[in-house]
């Protein structure tokens, strides 16, 4: 069973997917058990062991050895990619088919070598591997959102230890890109220029909070970040896709990211972390209508959060949708800095 | 340093409070400590460990023993209760000073016996103190909401094992309930009816989400859960306002709660949990202002979040605000309620 069910309280779709109590890790208390190495699906040698890939940077011929990075269906999907998305309402109560993409990126044949040990071509392949999936994906008009993400270590959901991002492409717009949506059409109605650029310059002018910085990027600790160590990612140029990067950005990007992740590794300690890439949302099967998200490009800017796992949601958070952060971020911002890399 | 802080691309208040770093489990990794409990100030004969009570069900005087409820100011509070607001801007960043009520429910003074083991008589008296915390907190104009909720377990934030609930109290209303308000407030103009009442009409008629149900209370696995055995709990009859419950509906609703935590605690093995109070927000301090969350009456109803922590939130739930649920609710409503309790 896959489908999006609509909560009309509090506004958000949810998932329900029974395909995903098979997976290594089960959600049941109790049943939690190690990631197995030995058998892991993902290392090279055994691309038999994975749904046939969709794309790849290799050698050699699809689903053998011979691969830097391979993208493959998620076996657990918590979607379905066929199918039309039926929309459909009883009561009080709407539901879409569990349509969508869920596929993960294994970001090398090495079981052992995190991201942020890889070297910056390599990180770059990984990028690179990021934005032809959401190109491809983002040419069929069913989805209005591809989410890339990536959890590190258990504590960040990850359920095989073996190096990988994930990418889930979904027929509604993610309600916390809907919400920046909207800060960033709102700002620009009043002032024509984009709310993260304009964050950006201030946060340049101040020089409280900036962990890392290079012509074309710039890494901060937000000023009313959730989490210790918070940090969000953003090219200092505008630019609202990160589909239509270059192959010079993404090399700088890769550049930028990879010493971004050795400060956490190396300062906190290689802490469980999540990174979410916040990209324009899909505009392909608009032709003009008025319900979906769109972006006029002016009004919004990619950008990338990365948190390490370090505190525990509880009732307040979960109560408020506000959270308590122990840790003022030009304290996390500083000791970032301080850590040589 | 307490300080809340705007985001103004998520529209959500940071509270930033470097006390929290003093907590028994502090945040940081590698520098978790088991729970005390030789040294548990939340026990009776060391109420002077603690900030001088708020509010007791007691017999003797204040800060002694012979209580039987206790609610005292939270030692490592995030918020503080004296001062004012003083609002201020800097460039694209909103803050207000850390003010707030932050307040500890100890639910009895047994250190071991858990919530749901409790006597309907004893649970009654913590729904009591509930409701005078709300009563007392709403008088106060600088509030704009009062959220109490329970982390019951390590794995849903708690810090000390003595039971024990909590109370917030803070100048802003919460993102959460300010999405529940609208949502409410659209439904009831559309229909001049309540959408929880519409909500629980259907239920009650499909009976496929059902767990427990009386006359008074009912609690249902919603259509949308987020996570596998969630829950939420209603009065039945429409009401607005936690605090204006007479001590028949709060004995009604301990016997209640009673069953619906025994159910979670015996089928689930005993879980870690998180339950939220989501009560109307304060308009003590309105006189007709529009920059309030407001509620007619007619179209707020209280009601109890309820989750055991089975699963990890990562990138797609932090990614989307939406969630990826395992479990379809009809089959945890049938589960929980073949429990028997």
């Amino acid at each position: 069973m896959r489908e999006w069910r609509y909560d009309p309280i509090q506004k958000r779709w949810i998932i329900i997917s029974t395909t995903r109590q098979q997976r290594p890790v089960a959600w049941q208390p109790g049943e939690e058990v190690p990631t197995p190495q030995v058998d892991c699906p993902f290392c090279e040698g055994r691309e038999g062991e994975t749904p046939p890939e969709v794309f790849a940077f290799r050698t050699g011929g699809p689903n053998e050895p011979g691969w830097r990075v391979r993208v493959v269906p998620n076996k657990f999907a918590a979607l379905q990619i066929e199918g039309e998305l039926e929309r459909r309402g009883r009561g009080m109560y709407d539901r879409i088919r569990g349509i969508g993409a869920h596929e993960v990126i294994i970001e090398s044949p090495d079981h052992e070598c995190c991201l942020s040990d890889q070297t910056d071509a390599h990180i770059s392949l990984v990028l690179s591997a990021y934005r032809q999936r959401l190109r491809d994906l983002m040419s069929d008009t069913r989805f209005r959102y591809v989410l890339v993400f990536k959890n590190h270590g258990r504590e960040a959901g990850m359920s095989l230890s073996h190096p990988h991002s994930q990418v889930i492409a979904m027929p509604v717009t993610p309600r916390t890109v809907a919400i920046e949506l909207q800060s960033a059409r709102d700002h620009y109605a009043r002032k024509e220029r984009c709310i993260f650029c304009d964050i950006l310059d201030q946060e340049l002018e101040e020089m409280q909070r900036v962990v890392e910085l290079d012509d074309d990027y710039a890494t901060l600790c937000p000023y009313a970040s959730r989490f210790p160590y918070e940090m969000a990612l953003l090219p200092r140029r505008h630019m609202a896709d990160f589909a239509t990067l270059t192959d010079n950005q993404l090399s700088s990007l890769a550049r930028h990211l990879k010493r971004v992740l050795q400060r956490m590794k190396h300062g906190l300690g290689a802490p469980a972390y999540n990174l979410i890439l916040h990209t324009a949302p899909n505009t392909s099967g608009t032709q003009g209508r008025r319900d979906y998200w769109v972006t006029l490009g002016e009004d919004w800017h990619w950008h990338i959060e990365i948190f390490p796992r370090l505190t525990r949601v509880a009732g307040f958070e979960w109560g408020s949708g506000f959270y308590i952060n122990p840790q003022p971020p030009e304290e996390a911002a500083a000791r970032l800095r301080a850590i040589e890399v």
